[in-house]
């Protein structure tokens, strides 16, 4: 009997990726990557994609969407295309649609991950409990996270938009930040922070507050970081890991993820060497009383780039289709 | 037939309420109240509690408790009993035994509580979405939320200890209540200020920017932000309902609960009159360019005051027993 074929992409805030998953797992050769800008809207992008692939049949289709989706519909704030079920189906043909956010499709690619992917970053004082719920937090464009809940019928990844909350502020400095990131919009938000461009704001601060006005790119900010030689950007990385600590810890508590907090995305694997340096595990349990009781969430950093490929190959498989 | 008849059990902070759940349904008569306090564990108030009532055979038996559950063990911050699902069934006899979250029961409590007693505080721009997830507060002794997930096998209600979650913080004001919470335990949750004690916490706070000391509990603090005579009472009060649509927007934002908010616990009803005159929705909203999605979440009060028995013996019907 021949596999069924699903096809599968994941929709960034700059790239997306495509590819064909036979038989439930991702054939790694057959992934492509779009830039957004250079294409009008998904349909064509998957057109292009499956035409060069020579139109095979496909069964389902499953796209991951870096944004919100409500009723099959995405929405995405940095890009106008249309992206729904029906959208989805009329490009693929496939009679299996589903339409799911970034996230969630990281969770149902936990535990099947490409091997030696999962880096441990903090370990619980307590065995990982089988079966017990877990949280994937990504940091890269954006700031979201999924909680991943096992059920007697298979895996439950919920949505979530935790980048749209309230940045946490603990001190007169971090007021001020939060005065300064509500220039943008009048809100200051985990994501002003806790993302590549959050990234670029964050240092701009620091330059501020040291009488500066330089304003590098994120990647400029990482290489400084790295370098530890300006004092501006080692505070910027210090202020990143503290927030990061503080919001993972409010994000456990709110979701009680006793099998594990999962880290992923290109800025949250940018920050593997730094982790330790300013004390995320302190600040994740700088909780009172309850600082005994964070000690029982492990948390590891993913680093395989095609987990939420395989994770929308895994959704179909799970029967989340419409 | 006869029906199967299950023992249920709602563990507050002061009190626990004791009750006979005949074909899955609470016998509203058979409810009995305990003063914790009065007595060395839940094994003799369950003991108790059946003698009174004629020793009857349960076949389940279920346990709401005020704190978080790991593994059939509850653990409850000012209370030493020994909660567990062997004490339970050892106390009742029953062969099916279930110790949840309060708010957990509360969560599967929803769509069968008593008529009427579910208020809107505040409606959504769209209809309601059937299936979609819904998320309960509960305001009382403590802080906590449960979200609520429908699955093709039916409802799942998932834990959470947000109350111990860092406390939101928009202006000096605010980070001067945060330092004057901190010299509790070195840190300031939400439960610090959203609670009944957080409550007098609060008029504390208040008390003190206004250059006054005084302390009063927390109904005579009620008393005051109805009579709206006291400056302090009146701050107190829209500080109060500022940081409630704060978090609850923040939770909202993290669990997306499109299907409905649901307010339950004595501190939330007690301020029914007052969440519009101190601008909640106002505050929930307050999410910069997230504000439009923030009026997709409806906002209701629960007065059902034994929806969290109706919760236990629900759960219990789901097959959350082990």
């Amino acid at each position: 009997m021949p596999q069924t074929l699903t096809l599968v992409a994941d929709i960034g805030g700059t790239n997306t990726r495509v590819a064909l998953a036979p038989g439930g797992a991702v054939d790694r050769a057959s992934i492509r990557r779009f830039a957004n800008a250079d294409h009008p809207g998904l349909g064509p992008v998957l057109a292009a994609y499956l035409a060069t692939a020579g139109n095979p049949r496909c069964e389902g289709a499953c796209v991951a969407v870096a944004g919100p989706v409500a009723d099959g519909v995405a929405t995405m704030t940095n890009l106008d295309w249309t992206i729904d079920r029906d959208a989805v189906a009329e490009a693929t043909g496939a009679a299996r649609v589903a339409v799911i956010n970034d996230l969630q499709a990281q969770g149902y690619a936990l535990d099947h991950l490409a091997p030696g992917s999962l880096r441990p970053l903090v370990a619980a004082n307590c065995p990982r409990k089988p079966g017990a719920a877990q949280l994937v937090i990504g940091i890269g464009t954006g700031f979201n996270a999924a909680p991943v809940h096992e059920t007697p019928v298979g895996r439950i990844v919920t949505a979530s938009e935790c980048g749209q909350m309230t940045i946490p502020v603990r001190s007169e400095a971090d007021l001020r930040l939060m005065r300064f990131l509500e220039t943008a919009h009048g809100f200051a938000c985990v994501e002003d922070v806790l993302s590549g461009r959050g990234l670029e704001r964050l240092f701009a601060f620091h330059s501020s507050e040291a009488g500066r006005d330089d304003r590098p790119a994120a990647a400029a900010v990482m290489a400084a970081i790295a370098e530890g030689a300006d004092p501006v950007a080692t505070a910027t990385g210090a202020s990143f890991v503290r927030i990061l600590g503080t919001v993972a810890g409010d994000l456990a508590l709110s979701h009680l993820p006793f099998g594990g907090i999962h880290l992923i995305g290109g800025v949250a694997r940018a920050f593997t060497a730094h982790y330790d340096r300013f004390g995320f595990a302190e600040a994740f349990r700088d909780k009172g009383r309850f600082s005994g009781f964070m000690q029982e969430f492990p948390v590891s950093i993913v680093e395989d780039d095609y987990a939420a490929l395989e994770g929308c190959a895994l959704c179909l498989g799970s029967g989340n289709s419409e």
